[in-house]
């Protein structure tokens, strides 16, 4: 068993080793660019995590762990398209740098090298990993869809957000975890718990992000606070906050939603969401997830020894202040 | 065995079968729009035909056949976006109808669920039909690029631009063959002539495609006469004619490409191409890759009554007028 490091950087070695064709070269540079952009490479390393603590070598699970990867970064390359984003980790996103067509084209090219990455593992497991993997990137767009269709809709329930939240990035981190666990044959309800602990994990992890936004640390946030509050994303924060200032029939929501001054705006969210207990609310629905995470790796049959690795992952992803 | 009529008949019927979820709507109701769009069906059909051809029952093969076809409408809905296509088959586009945002994603669920289809063939077929597959999609991908690069540059030779048509459009007709032969559990060796009969019956029907723009029987093209030549697309045609209006110092093609009636510029198309060898040229380029296609479905080693169809099936997709 390998702690969270070791695997980190055995990783990057191999992606490092993961050379994409030179021509076409408006294809293939795309890629090659946005993969050596960096990040924090967290659902690869689940799938060898995974695949150590149900007794299999790291080695043996890197193609799968490659395809998540891969999958991982055309859903960003398209998603950058999509949202108009200038810039990914400080760098220019594909379709600024080239342009839409080449960031579509290369999108779909790196999608199905990661179904290319995934057919190298062993031809036993190849009919269950395919399974899993084309029902959780059909959910991944699912979830991109309806993220899309919420910027058009003024009212969208919690139940609603959690749910496309667990389709856009927390079924990925079920799905790089259970990889491990088909690859070193687990039985079905192991693999279904890993699964669990990751959905309900990745679920936690982006209700801490929408808090994060509001009231991190900017120095270990690593992103602009206030980021979503400006552009009036509809995060679990805002979402609650218009429900109960609706119930409140209070104006304040509504007229910090139309202040342009950013650093006022930031300010008045804070008092507001608050006030209205929006933070609080936010936290408990964070704990409920984690503690529910936390009660499927409980329940695996493998050594608590052999799960410590995930605990520590999941209390390394909740250490940023908040 | 069943000839081409029953067999698109049954893939019709098959397809009407196939039902996308109800939700996000976003996602799905333009897929179920576009596939009912219609289309000759011919890639699945292919699939269908090996099937049968190397001893299976045609079901066995619906699933591969279905991937194809999914594949198939996938490149389509984002090459449409790339080439700010309006119509397909006489209808809007998904980019037009909707949006951009809406057909990139679209087309990326379409892409998974050809996966999903996939892997519901026998699970001892699934990696190598994954293989095959994934190594098409690819050169699709590659063709598609390369497309794109051609229009930005003033030489291409006619050896780039066959490379260009074989993985555009022509290694997926391979791999629907193919498709039937592994299914049928048929030897490497008559998996690979199929592949390879699929692959140039490609390319010539690719140039014949080519040839009928500019000299097709409007009733029977199925498209409006002349559109490369407007467009000044770099067919074969045009392709080889800049070759040799180059060696003989001729100013009469660049002048042609000016000319901005549609009618005269046709009319000086067909009378330039015709006196400087260059429909000849094609056709004799199109005759050369039939016949290679018909040379490797000889080598197979089924039935002549067998390989029949295939037959029929060429003859069928060259009896447009030329």
């Amino acid at each position: 068993m390998h702690s969270i490091k070791p695997l980190a950087n055995y990783f990057e070695v191999e992606l490092g080793k993961y050379i994409f064709p030179t021509t076409p070269s408006n294809l293939y540079d795309p890629l090659s660019y946005f993969l050596q952009l960096g990040g924090k490479r967290i659902r690869p390393i689940l799938t060898l995590m995974a695949a150590e603590m149900f007794g299999s070598k790291k080695e043996s699970a890197i193609h799968a762990s490659m395809a998540i990867e891969l999958f991982h970064n055309f859903s960003l390359i398209h998603d950058d398209i999509m949202d108009k984003a200038p810039l990914r980790r400080g760098q220019e996103t594909v379709h600024l740098k080239w342009n839409d067509d080449i960031a579509i084209l290369s999108g779909d090219v790196l999608l199905i090298k990661a179904y290319q990455e995934l057919a190298k593992q062993d031809r036993n497991h190849v009919p269950a990993l395919l399974n899993l993997f084309n029902q959780t990137a059909v959910e991944v767009c699912e979830g991109q869809q309806l993220d899309m269709d919420f910027e058009g809709r003024d009212i969208v329930t919690i139940e609603e957000y959690i749910e496309m939240i667990r389709l856009k990035t927390s079924v990925l981190l079920g799905c790089a975890l259970e990889f491990g666990a088909i690859i070193s044959n687990a039985s079905e309800e192991d693999s279904l718990l890993i699964y669990e602990f990751g959905q309900n994990l990745g679920i936690a992890f982006q209700i801490q992000d929408d808090i994060l936004d509001l009231f991190g640390d900017p120095k270990k946030f690593g992103k602009q606070i206030g980021g979503d509050i400006i552009s009036n994303k509809k995060t679990i924060l805002l979402l609650k906050a218009i429900e109960l200032a609706k119930d409140l029939k209070s104006d304040g929501l509504s007229m910090m939603m139309q202040v342009t001054d950013s650093e006022m705006k930031i300010n008045t969210a804070k008092s507001l969401f608050t006030s209205l207990g929006v933070i609080d609310f936010a936290r408990e629905q964070m704990t409920y997830y984690q503690q529910k995470a936390l009660k499927a790796l409980e329940k695996i049959s493998v050594t608590s020894e052999n799960k410590k690795i995930l605990i520590d992952l999941s209390e390394y992803l909740f250490q940023r202040e908040i």
